[in-house]
């Protein structure tokens, strides 16, 4: 409609478009900015320090942020919206992380609220995984995809699961713990009190432990030598090199553990037949695609539905240390979200 | 707008609002004539005949459409759409039922289309545990709720999912198989050819299997006269009958089943975080609610979030044989539907 009374020119300011991806884990605090189509514009990295508690880890991550929002060129007012994935269980309507298992103090932390206020922009908080798997969804592995289920492989086993296009966060935000399904029951005890759970069977932690107790029983391998080399430490790079090898021990370690990621697999298809499972993580990172051949060896002859089986697409993850902080920007896009300060004026 | 030319008075014809739900099993056909707050107002059973093959067997089910649209008072054109759950994978966008497990020639029939031309009216067709598990969260056991999970045990274990107030079918329409995953890596053999899929560990086939291993190992036990009485069939009425005998061999053999079921609702939980997981089935009905509780004391400690735990509820279905036609006559409201010749030209 044509407005009667002509107003002065003004100076006609671009609606922001980037938007700001924070990846909040134990021991980093990644955070990017980026463009409408899942480019980085600009990254900052700071150590979290979760000794110094939810403020002052807040406080780390704001730094972050304007440090990330500098490197792009820009100013926090050009940037659109906040999206964060937090180290533990997080609700995206209320902004609220309610627990982050080795970080001090963190129950029930506002963090949506915090943020908003420190930042003056909206911010959608969910847990790390989702956002992750949301990220390789959108901007990785999954890209065109319809539905996916990650996995990823690590200290521990996380999940997360996406249907229709949008992330299942579960009726308590506590969906896609598929690392505690229980796979054998009776099988070695878990972290979370359970016995047989999938993590406790295929996790690094799981592999170091069956790898030590060998050791400690005098069987040979010559992966004595090399945790020692590596400050008795069993890291995924040292599970590759003795994979390279040949070692017999890691090998048949190893191949358990894919063995129990094959049945996952299967299990989760024959549940929620999704388009694909993408495998992420350190471990998956470490020892690449054909880590994924014994998986799918074993995964496929569990689907139930052999029609079009094909289809099933198992897949490493393609974004490493990015799914987080493109996950995260990409939820900072979808609503709800929890609105700064400024903008509840 | 008003219309310049005053037309002739016709009439009215009120919209039909009654759906018509059709459960076809292998068995028997069920059909119910349906209003719109789930109250059925007329119905009809037929014998399913599944040998004379899908032709005749459609015959049946419009035979039984047509019973029960004259047992309501009303004729087809009454009825607003027909909603049908098949005993096999189905596509409700295609209609197509891509094979109905003993069913005389049932490969990628065109139920659909088949109906609707028969019948005059849109058809929505879905796989029977779908239309069963939709029933029970419409009208039954998760009236109210937004994700439910139904698991039914009855010769096989099959399971559907419902999540934000949708079934979730599957990228090759073949979720909600919660039967065919395997708990019990090298466990007992399944029907599928896999080893320690719940359903070779829980599914009355199973008990019938492990009741009749030990008679025939000469194990003492109620359970030989019983299923003699019963023409050396084990039903759910007779596992019934010897649990409340208190036979030791039938306490011990459902005692596993329950402690199955019960790893597998946690790990359903652990991986869909529903409001519910709803039991049902020829199992459950026969036994009733205290079948659960030994299902809930093995589940609950699984769930990896003990935040709000009392709200995972653990029920029973409560609409027995009419979950499917409910269920279906749901489905019929719902899109995408096969639209009848009439409705295209």
């Amino acid at each position: 409609m044509a407005n009667p009374k002509k107003l002065p020119a003004r100076k006609k300011q671009p609606l922001p478009v980037h938007r700001l991806g924070i990846d909040m884990g134990g021991t980093k605090i990644l955070a990017a900015v980026v463009t409408p189509d899942g480019q980085i514009v600009g990254e900052a990295k700071k150590k979290t320090k979760p000794e110094i508690g939810p403020e002052g880890v807040v406080g780390r991550i704001v730094s972050a942020a304007n440090e990330a929002v500098t490197a792009a060129g820009l100013r926090m007012k050009n940037v659109a919206a906040v999206g964060i994935g937090a180290p533990g269980p997080a609700s995206p309507e209320t902004g609220f992380v309610f627990n982050a298992p080795n970080m001090s103090g963190w129950i029930d932390v506002p963090l949506g609220d915090m943020l908003a206020q420190r930042l003056g922009l909206p911010v959608v908080v969910d847990n790390d995984v989702n956002v992750g798997t949301l990220g390789e969804f959108v901007y990785g592995a999954g890209k065109g995809r319809k539905s996916m289920v990650g996995i990823f492989v690590g200290t521990g086993v996380g999940g997360a699961l996406i249907l229709n296009g949008l992330l299942v966060r579960g009726a308590r935000y506590a969906a896609g713990e598929v690392g505690h399904t229980v796979i054998l029951p009776d099988g070695p005890l878990c972290g979370c009190g359970k016995r047989g759970c999938l993590e406790a069977l295929a996790s690094r932690t799981a592999i170091e432990r069956d790898v030590r107790a060998a050791l400690d029983a005098g069987r040979p391998s010559s992966l004595a030598e090399l945790i020692l080399a590596d400050n008795n430490r069993l890291t995924s790079g040292t599970i590759k090199m003795a994979l390279e090898q040949g070692d017999e021990l890691m090998t048949e370690v190893v191949g358990r553990a894919q063995f129990y990621l094959g049945l996952l697999a299967g299990n989760l298809v024959n549940i929620l037949d999704p388009e694909m499972i993408v495998f992420g993580g350190g471990v998956i990172e470490a020892l690449g695609e054909s880590f994924l051949d014994p998986i799918r060896a074993t995964a496929r002859p569990c689907f139930l539905s052999q029609r079009d089986v094909e289809s099933v697409r198992i897949v490493p993850a393609t974004l490493g240390d990015y799914a987080g902080v493109l996950g995260a920007a990409e939820l900072a896009g979808r609503a709800p979200r929890i609105e700064g300060k400024e903008d509840n004026g």
